[in-house]
This record gives C-alpha cells, structure tokens and sequence, in this order.
C-alpha cells in the first residue's frame, strides 16, 4: 500500500544499474518549449528511464530537439505518446490552459503523469485528474520544482528540527522585468513558486487570502501582492512584479527562535540564519512592556548543490517504481491551484477577503 | 500673501549674518527622547534660530540635553515654552498621542508648530490644528524629514522633467528588528515616512487602501502590508515589519520610460536609475501580443549630502519668515494621517477595502 | 596584404549562407578537458566552420564529446588531425606544456593555429611558432578570450574615447579556492587573462616587473602578486590567489578624468564608470598644495551579452579567410609569455626587478 | 613588576566609582585636527580621566572644542600642558613628523604619552622614545586603534584557539579617495592600520619586505603595494591606493584549517569564517597528486559593537594605573615603524628585496 513519505535523499547520480526488478519507467515528454529542454535533458540523463519521445506542434521546437538530443525520437502530435504502449508516463510541460486535457487523457490511457505547474486552470480541473489518477491508481506529480532545491530542503530541516521555533511570518519578492505571459497574470505565473514552497514548509493550511494589484500593459495584473491568513497567527505574503528593473527572489522567514533569509540569486550562502529574535519579557502596564532584542552570530549552512529537477525526477521515478505517494502529488498541486484561485477573485475585488 | 512652493534649495551652511530684517525665529523643543537630540542639535546650528529652551519630564533626559548643550535652558514643564513671550515657534518631538495637545496649545499661544510625524492621532485632531492655525495665521511643519533628504529631491526631480514617464508602481521594503512602540503598530510607526514619500511623489491622491498585517508579541501588528490605489493604474505597496533579521530600506518605482531603485542605506549610489522597460506593440490576436523589452544602461545620479533635517529645519524657518507654506505643511501631515487611519481600519477587517 | 585592424563588431548570429565564395574553414579540436567542450560547442555553431574532428587521449572525454554531439569524429591520435588534407585549422586546447609541439606540428602541416592561453612555455617556443607561420603565412590565434567580452571591449572604447584620461593604474583581483594546477603555479594559470587585458588596453609596453608570493601545499606559488612598471607612470597589478575562501573578480582602473570598476562576477552591471577624480591645482610651498576630489555621478553602461568565445572563434574565422591579423595574434600570445617568465624570474628572487 | 598581558575584555561601561585607590589619570591632549576629536570625546566620557586641556595651533580648531566641550580648557601653546604638574599623560594628534618632539618633551616632564599611528618619522626616533620612557618608568601607547575592534579582537581569538590552523596568508586591500596627506605617502598614511593588525595577529615576525607602487600627482605614491615575507611560509599583503572610485576595506586571511574574510565596511557580519579548505593527499608521480577541496558551512561570529577607541584609551588608563605594558606599546609602534622604513626603502628601488 502507498504511503506518504518525505522524500528521501535521493541518490541523484545516474545509476548504471537498473532497479532490482530490471525496470525503467518510459517517459513521453510534450512540450518544448521554455522548461521543456530542462525537463528532456534530466530524463535523457536518468538511468531508470527511457525517454520514449518528445512531442512539439512547432518545428522549430522540434529541431531544437533534434540538435540537442540527436537519438529521441520527436512528434508533432501528443496523441502518438498519450496512446503508446510503449510509454509509462508522460510529462506535460505545456502552457497551463492545456494541462487538463493532456493529464486527463494520459491517465486514462493508463500513464502517470508530471504536469508543469500549476497544475490545472481550475480547482475542479485539479479534483478530476486527482480522482482519476486514483481510480486508475496512476500517480500524478505536479512539478514544485523548488521542493527539491538545497534551500527549501534545508529550511524544511530547520523547521522539523524546531531550530526556527513557531513561525511568525513568511515574505517573498520575486520581481524581474518580464516575461509577460499572454494567458495568466503575474500572479498564475510567478506565485505558484511561492505557493507550493509554503505549502510544503508552512504545517498549517491557510485559512483565507487578500490579493491587490494592478495591470498596466496587456490587460493581465502585472504586479500584484498576496497576503495569506495562516492559523495560530502565521502570516504569509508574496510580492510579485514583471515590471521590475532589478530582479530579486528574496524571502524572509522569521521564528520565534531563529529568522532567515534565503536569497536564491547569489551562487554562495543563499541561506542565511540569523540568530536574533524579539520576546516581550512583562507587561506590568503598557508602558512597562519589555521587549529583549536578541542578536547573536549568523550562520550560511552548506547546500545541496545538486539540481532541482534531476532530484524531482528521480523521486518520481521512485514514487512510481515503489508505489509511494509523492510528496508534491495532486493535492498539493489542487491547494496551489485553490490559493491562486482565491487570489484572483481577490484581485478582482481588490482585496477583498476570500476564505479558503 | 502666502504661496504654495517647491522648497528651494536653501542654502544649508549657516548664515553668519541674519537675514535682511535683523530677524530671528525663537524655539522652544518638547520632547528629548529617540529624535529630539537631532532636532535640538540642528536648530542650535541654525544661524537664524535661537534655541529658547528643551523640555522633557525626564530627568535623564535633561542631563543629557546639558551635556550636550550646556547653554541651552532645560526645563520639565512644557507649559514654561508654550506661555513664553520669547518664543515664536514650538517644535513637538513627542509621542504621536501627545501631539494634538500641545501643537494645540502652541498655537492657541501664538506659536508656529514643527510636529514630529504621524501629525496627529487622529484626522480629526489634525483637521482641527489646520484650522486653528489658518485662523490664527500661524505655519504649521510636519516633520516627513525624507522630503528633504537628496535621493527623495532627485526622485521628485525626475518625475518632474518626466524622465520616469507614466508612472506604473510604487513599492517600499521597510523593515527591520524593533525598535517595538507600545502604543502603534508597525504601521504608524514606519509607514508615515513611506506614505508622506508618495503624497510629495505621486501627483493624484489615492482612492482606496488595502492593509493586511498580524500581531504576533504585544497586541500591535508587528508585520503589515498596505497597498494603495491610485488613479491611472498607479498602484503603491507598503510593507512594514519589525521582525524582519536583517535591515531594509528599498523603494522599487517603475515608470512606463525609465524604473528605478533606492536603496537607503547604501552610503554610495543609493538611487539607481534604469533605462529598462516594457512595451506591447501590437496585439493581433492574444497570442501576437508583442511585448517589447528595452535594457539599457544604469546611471547613478549624485546626490545632494547634506542632512535632511538640516535643509528641513532651514526651511521651515524660512517658510515663516516669508509667510510661506511649506510642503509638508499641516494637510500633508493630514492627508498621512488618513493614510494612516485608513490602513487600520483595513487591518481590523483584514484586508477590506478602504475609500479615502 | 594582411592589416592589423581592431576586431569588427562581428555578427554573431550564426550566417545561414556561406561566405560569397562558399568557403568554410575544417576545424580540428586537440584537447577537451576543461575547456575544450566550449571551443567544441562554438565552432560547432559557427555556419562557416565545419568540425572535422575531436582528438583526446582519454577514452572518458572521447565519450562525452560523442555523447554531446553525436555527428562529430572522434579520435585519440592527434596526428589524424594534424596532418589531414581535410583540416584547415587545428585548436590546441591542451595543457600548456604540450602547445609548441601540437601547434608546431599544425603550422608545419600547414594548419591555422588557435592555440589556449598561454601561449607557450617559453617565449623561445612562442617566437619559433610566430616565425614558422610567417614563413607558412597562416594564422596564430591566441585564445585570450577576455579580450572579447563586452566588459573589455566598452573598457577599450572608453579609453579609445579618452573618456577615462590618462592612466593612472590597473589593478586586478583574481581570487577562488582551486583549481591547483599541478604543472604551473598560480602566475601561469590565472594571470595570463590580466596580462592579455593588460596588453590590449593599455597602449605602452611595460618596462619591468616585479613578482612575490608563496607555495604552501604543492611546490607551486598558491598565492602571488604582480607589479608591472609602465612609462608614463602607468602602474599595474595583479593579485592571484588559489586560496581564497571567496571568488573575486574584480579589477580597478584609475583614470585622471574617470575611474572605473569591472566587477567580473555579477548578471547585471559588471562595469561601473565612476566620475571621480583628483586634482591638484596649486602648489604654493608644500603645505599650500591643494587637492581637490571630484565626485559626480556614477554610470553602469549596457555590455554586449554574445559569448566571448563566439565572437573569438568567429573572427578568427574571419581573420582567415579574409587575411588579416588577429588582435590577439601569436606576438601578443608572445608579449604575455614574456611577461609570465618575467614574473617566474622576479618570483624565484623574491621580487627582483625584471626589465622586459 | 609589570607584565605583558593580552587586553582584558575591559569594561567599556563609564565606571561611574573611581578604582580603589581613587585614582584618575589627568589628560591633556595635543592636537584636535582629524581624529583628535575622537580622542577628546572619549577621554571626556572615561571616568577615571580627568581632561586637562586641548591644545591645537588653529584658533579654529580651538573654537570647535569649546563648542563641543564648553567645559575643557582650550590652548595654543602646548608647552602649558607638556609641562604642567596637574597632567599626568599627554595624548600626541598630530601630524606625524612632530610627534618626536612632543613624546619627548611629555615624557621628559614625566608623563605617559599615547601616540597617534605612526609612532614616530624613523626607527631611530622610536627607539629613543622607547628608552627614555624606560628609563623614567612611564608608559607609551601608540594609537594602533583597531586592535581594539570586535573584529580584531574576534580574529585573535581564532588564531589563539587555532581555528584557522597554521596561516597560509594575510592580504589586505584598503583603498578610497584621497584623502591625500602632503607629508607621507599612501603607505605611510593607510598601511599603519594593516601593519599593526598583522603585528598583532601573526605571532611570528616578519623577514624581509618588497614594495611597489608609484606616484602621480603631488610626488609621493599614491598607489603601492606591500608584500612581507615571514617564517613558515606566511605570506602577507597590502594594497593601499588614494586613486581608488571605491572605498575598500577588506582582509582575506588563508589558514590551513579556515579561511575568513573582514570586510569593515558592512554594519553587520564584518567577519566571514569559512569551512573552506585545501588538502593535497597524495604525490605518486606528479600527475597523481590529489587536491582536496573541503567546502562546509559559512558562520559570521556576533562581534562586540563598542567604540574601538574607547576601550583603547580605557585600557591604556588600566595599563598606567596597574603599571602594566600595553599590547600597543613603544614596542609595537617601533616595529610598524620599520616595516614602514623598509617599505619606503624598498619602493624607492622599485621593490628591492629590504630584509627587517
């Protein structure tokens, strides 16, 4: 029987040897697009995986295929890989509005799937494929990608140990200058980031989200914030902005025993654990509230430096070779889809309140 | 007759020779606590002013006001300063629930007012001491000292010769550990210094305020995130916290010509200007939608060195003396105040939308 | 006849459409190690190169030549190359100690030689190449890639413009921890990139040169500094250090009108041009003298992003097949090697003064 | 009998109880240009100072102590404090080519005597100082302020707990513009600080020096560089430039075990220790010699925030009241002073090999 489990340290090199059973799971992968590439050349490099094909509508993709991966068979239509019995899984690295119809038809012709996140353009999207994958007993990994980073790894270890103590608050920047997407705002674009790391860090579900913004340019909001009401008075937010001149992916997590700040754009130390931290120590009337500042070393633990996806990948392969329930399955995908979901309706009252 | 002007860019060193009259502005200072000690120190420096006397109901604080001053007169009752015949105006540098009363009482003496920001704790106590000093034709000075700092000059600079363009957005990262207050929330004790930045910057007045935050040690919100919207699609975003590990100052601008970013605690370059941008050029259909992406190069204006408080205390003096109002007047300090007002409402009801 | 001309702004875009006569020159690659996979990858994208083979005595590089680009012949014995009526141009990308063999054995085959920095071991072997492809009349391309980064060349044009004044220094820092070389110390493995800047920016030849520095772990200088004497009181220098527990790459240029600062490492704004200087203006006895700074604006002007190396291998090309003489020809290759025996020389002396 | 002791963490509290005995130390201090008024607000906050006067030349520099200090007594001639029965030690400010005379005078007339950096013009002038304050029994501390920093401070004690392990090397980079001295040149002027600190840290002595540089505009070297040579293989460096656009101020320190970094122009974590290292573990035949990277975890040490100079001056009250020798001594001063003899010796014959 599946069981939920935390990943475990996957041992991302390529193993010469098969799995005891001599299995290797065979992926078709559609779209080729701008993380497509990433997602092919981890595959091609997996050894518990035969890539079965590469599926593009444009030629151009195609060619690019063809140049980078000269022995891959490529295609023009996905119906050749979602129906082939040659192929166990498929991976949907398309735009968004297309990840349904794709996800549905490969479970239903048997295949486990990864679909690029988010995971679906609607909650009730995300609840189907959810119910089929189960019926099917197929397994769904929508791609966190940042689950799998040294980072997040290493803050999910800091707050299992209790080092940061409860959490205050969790804040984001992810602002660059573009790209702008023609079919999602920035929010569908950039937040889902955020989104599936909180879920996975943060132990609470959020209970309710604000969301303002503003569109200047093709009708999509193009800087926006989201706030997230969490229980036991965690607060989380994300700022998120195509119109920035300076690209930033800065977030601050305070606890009440330690505060972070994980930079994701510098190359050495971009965690950096501060031992500081405020605690009111009486309240003998308000104007005798003590407040202790506390400020003591800072600390850059040492990463993982391996990629992202080839760890993801391989954990997928896993999850299905072992019948394990990845931890970022289709419910999780379903709660980054809901929140973003209730972010756009809030948007579109600006601000107004929205219960998840 | 009293105009409404740009301050000029008074001539901070000094004057070794009274002004033209033979005039001196006579002041009396309340309140010698976190900032008093920089306002006591200007206007001691002020060729034009004569520091009639400090007042503070602490002990400690006297001595330290004779220490550092031996020739200036301390006293404990503010009653002493607000009566005397020899002074003209009153600088209050005191708690934000303090102010109403005694600017109330300077002015009912006779006496313009310097009032240390937020102006009042209340729109009603600011509308009041408006109009008591019109009626009594006495200068009111809110102290929003970053008007008067040389990145906060250089910025209004390049919106005026309309180098910026269109104006997109306006973003602030202010945060830092403590200093906790125990009678405001994070709000009003760090956003008066964003919000008094937009209302000289932003030529339209905002409309509605969103403000979502949580308290998590003494019943003050101590992280808070405010969004403002503006006419035109401007859109501001405000976010305060006093338990961030690491110190904060930086304000994103995005024009539809150039962007900007100010970083205020760099000692070199702390305006960063950046030729970069976004345009949509055509849109046949939603997937021709053509973004356009312009980077070039970045140009770091010098900025003007002198101490903000320097210039803003020289031109308050200034403003008195040529019966002039000065820009940070009595309706901009109001105008923060509803800011202000507005923000806690909105938090109260956890991110309502709030009309100005 | 050839012409010494400074190198166009080559298109870089890979040309659909050979050259009018159709030519294209056949590149053989000895080496691919290190640095080897990029010249492969370049002259595999330039339209009017044709990559006739890559030479490497270890099978596990041969392999990963196959693995990333499955259409080019591989092969252990250089000789196959080196004498092929098929080859028109051999790159030599092969420890320093085996250059003069390898190029000497492409010229007299009648071969094009781009040979990777440095030159050769010895400025006896570097000269005997210079004067053997003169008498063959074929190119000597030395790979000091640097020289076509977007940050050298707006170096180049700000000095070309005499926007920076008359030097006054170049100072480089070239700091990490590894990678120890086991054949040469630290001089010969990260200062030839300096000394080929050096010797493309500034236009007088150094005089004499003066080295120090420590071996620690393996018999090889880890740690050293450079001092170069120029006429005209132009300084340079160059600290280089395998030890470092941080990589620098930051080099300081003194102009009398400007200054600037390249800072190699960073995405956006490497090179900054500082408008900072100092005069002196009166010299009325010693005590009278009068220094006056300038400090004004500080600009980041936009670099080209095309990649060094293809741009190099580019103009090489180009330099071929229309007969003209690389910048960074096999007597600039020479000039550095001097320099680096200079160095050695000053070194094993403790710092002794070594005219060039 | 005094002894040579490691500076207490000393209590930098103003100690509001005389010592024991009752004791004050009455200072008078010559000299209030640039960094005299440190010295004086210090000496005027230390409880068991008595400040007896301030001399300066400058009618000017008069008036700016009275107006900081209305309290102190004020004076032109500094025989009135060099030869007064009320003073008991006699701070030296001055430029360093009177500081012979007037340590001279002081200790001819009995007083302990704390010398700004540099001790003295030459070697031969340190010495007789030395020896004549032997002789009489009095102390000398040579103002090496940043001994005293946290930063110092906390790196002395990784070299005492041999956290670092053996030294690999010392290389400091301290360049900025201006402010040009019209007396010495950049070494003289900037290397003091490094040299002392390396005095102070490195506990073997240093052999022999070299020094480059040049000089541009007003005939003493604007720009240099210092390599010493010391046993075991310890290499030391120093950049010192007054051409430089940037400021900077940053030390690399190479041990065998650690390596840090000290920038001292951060506000916070000025000092970066990391687990970095190099190992060679093998030599079978030169081509098999195995490099070790060792790369783990970065950690910045909370450092002690007090004000260097006030823990200086404090100790050297405790070092005269308890007849201790200071770390900073005559000694100490008269080391820095030759290492500076021996680079200006070894710069005028552009890096002469000058043994100490």
């Amino acid at each position: 029987m599946a069981t939920y489990v935390t990943p475990p340290d996957t041992t991302i090199v390529p193993q010469r040897q098969r799995n005891g059973r001599g299995e290797t799971i065979r992926f078709g992968v559609i779209g080729y697009g701008y993380w497509g590439p990433n997602v092919v050349r981890n595959l091609d490099q997996i050894q518990t995986v035969d890539l079965a094909g590469v599926c593009d509508m444009s030629a151009l993709a195609r060619e690019r295929v063809q140049k980078a991966h000269p022995h891959v068979e490529v295609m023009s239509d996905p119906g050749q890989l979602l129906t082939s019995p040659e192929v166990d899984a498929i991976a949907v690295v398309t735009p968004v509005w297309t990840h349904f119809e794709l996800a549905k038809a490969a479970l239903e012709n048997g295949k486990h799937v990864f679909v690029e996140k988010p995971f679906a353009s609607n909650s009730a999207q995300a609840q189907e494929l959810i119910e089929l994958a189960e019926k099917k007993n197929l397994k769904i990994m929508v791609d966190h990608t940042f689950l799998f980073t040294g980072a997040v790894r290493k803050i999910r270890q800091l707050l299992d140990e209790n080092i940061l103590g409860n959490l205050y608050y969790y804040d984001s920047t992810r602002v660059n200058l573009g790209l702008f997407q023609h079919d999602v705002n920035v929010i569908w674009d950039l937040a889902p980031h955020d989104l599936s790391i909180m879920d996975h860090l943060i132990q609470v579900r959020p209970e309710a989200i604000v969301a303002t913004g503003q569109s200047h340019l093709n009708g999509h909001e193009d800087v926006a914030f989201i706030t997230l009401y969490f229980p036991d008075k965690v607060i989380a937010h994300v700022n998120v902005n195509w119109l920035s001149p300076v690209k930033m992916r800065t977030t601050l997590i305070g606890g009440e025993k330690k505060m972070l700040v994980w930079n994701d754009l510098t190359t050495d130390e971009q965690l950096r654990v501060y031992d500081k931290g405020v605690s009111i120590t009486s309240r003998e009337g308000v104007y005798n509230l003590l407040v202790n500042y506390r400020s003591g070393d800072m600390w850059a633990p040492k990463l993982e430096r391996a990629e992202a996806l080839t760890r993801e990948l391989t954990y997928f392969v896993e999850c299905i070779t072992k019948d394990e329930i990845p931890i970022n399955d289709g419910k999780a995908g379903l709660r980054v889809v809901k929140m973003l979901e209730a972010s756009t309706k809030s948007i579109r009252q600006k601000g107004a309140l929205v219960y998840l």
